[in-house]
């Protein structure tokens, strides 16, 4: 089955998100809406260095909570080259620059109402970027931890962000074929 | 810092989501808004048996595409008991119970701009219950992978899902501490 858009109409638009209604027919004939929330492209960085991780602690509205979690963001635009739009990330809310970024792949976030794709990069060889704060992002702190420290976060839900969650599995997955 | 909010308003509900858009003061003395999607809380699940994990197959109209990924859903409302939420979207989509529902943690899906609570479950001890398919989701197709094929769809792109990603992540680090 197939779902048909019979006709849509934008509800909302700011800098960071757009969402429309669909009126949309199923392929069993039956009608409903379906809402999308349109967003654009961002990235999840996993910064690397020996044992440790870098991680960010930040306040996030939506939950109204501090949070740590891997850097990650997007620009407000559709037109990015992945590769720039993660050393960006990376820089903003780390300040590190990486000798090497190494594409681990992308996820869809949400896809059940958005549609938001997110690259996963791996950032190794980590050196002092200058500083390039985003305005938005100067409550940023960085944080790090060994790995076996993130792990224990993650699965005792000091970190709860899935996309954390799914980069790191991500991330596991292709270390193993690494090492075979 | 924190984000102080000034004033709220809604913009758009539907029985799956709630958009509002409020005036914010950040601590440094900085206006601006940030809107915010409200959705019910909601379960992934993963149900292994043996050495094969089952998966849906579905269209997801926001990206498309027909997509792969663990069951997973959620009953448009506030007032959901997780397990019994996982129960139900496992029944739903796979027409399958489970003799042992394990509660492995709890994702944040999305929280730049959404409120929303994916509980996750490792279902075990799978024997088919009576169909109960949701008018919303008659088109799902169950599917069976190896953990091996399932792993290699993950990390090849044919299974993008953030979630799936995310609760399999939490899934394996939850697996290696069983062994001890």
């Amino acid at each position: 089955m197939s779902i048909r858009t019979l006709s849509s109409r934008e509800i909302y638009r700011n800098p960071w998100l757009r969402l429309r209604e669909d009126q949309i027919e199923r392929s069993n004939g039956t009608q409903g809406i379906y809402s999308v929330v349109d967003k654009d492209p961002c990235a999840v960085i996993i910064p690397i260095e020996g044992d440790r991780i870098y991680l960010i602690e930040q306040f996030r509205y939506t939950i109204q909570e501090r949070s740590l979690e891997l850097p990650q963001g997007g620009w407000e635009t559709e037109d990015v080259v992945a590769e720039e739009l993660a050393r960006g990330e990376l820089r903003e809310e780390t300040g590190l620059e990486a000798a090497t970024m190494t594409y681990l792949g992308w996820m869809w976030i949400a896809y059940g109402f958005t549609r938001q794709k997110q690259f996963v990069y791996l950032a190794t060889g980590l050196t002092p970027a200058g500083a390039d704060p985003d305005p938005e992002e100067h409550d940023l702190e960085l944080r790090t931890a060994s790995i076996a420290e993130f792990e224990v976060m993650l699965l005792d839900g000091t970190i709860r962000d899935v996309c954390t969650l799914g980069a790191w599995g991500l991330y596991r997955l292709w270390k193993e074929r690494q090492r075979g």
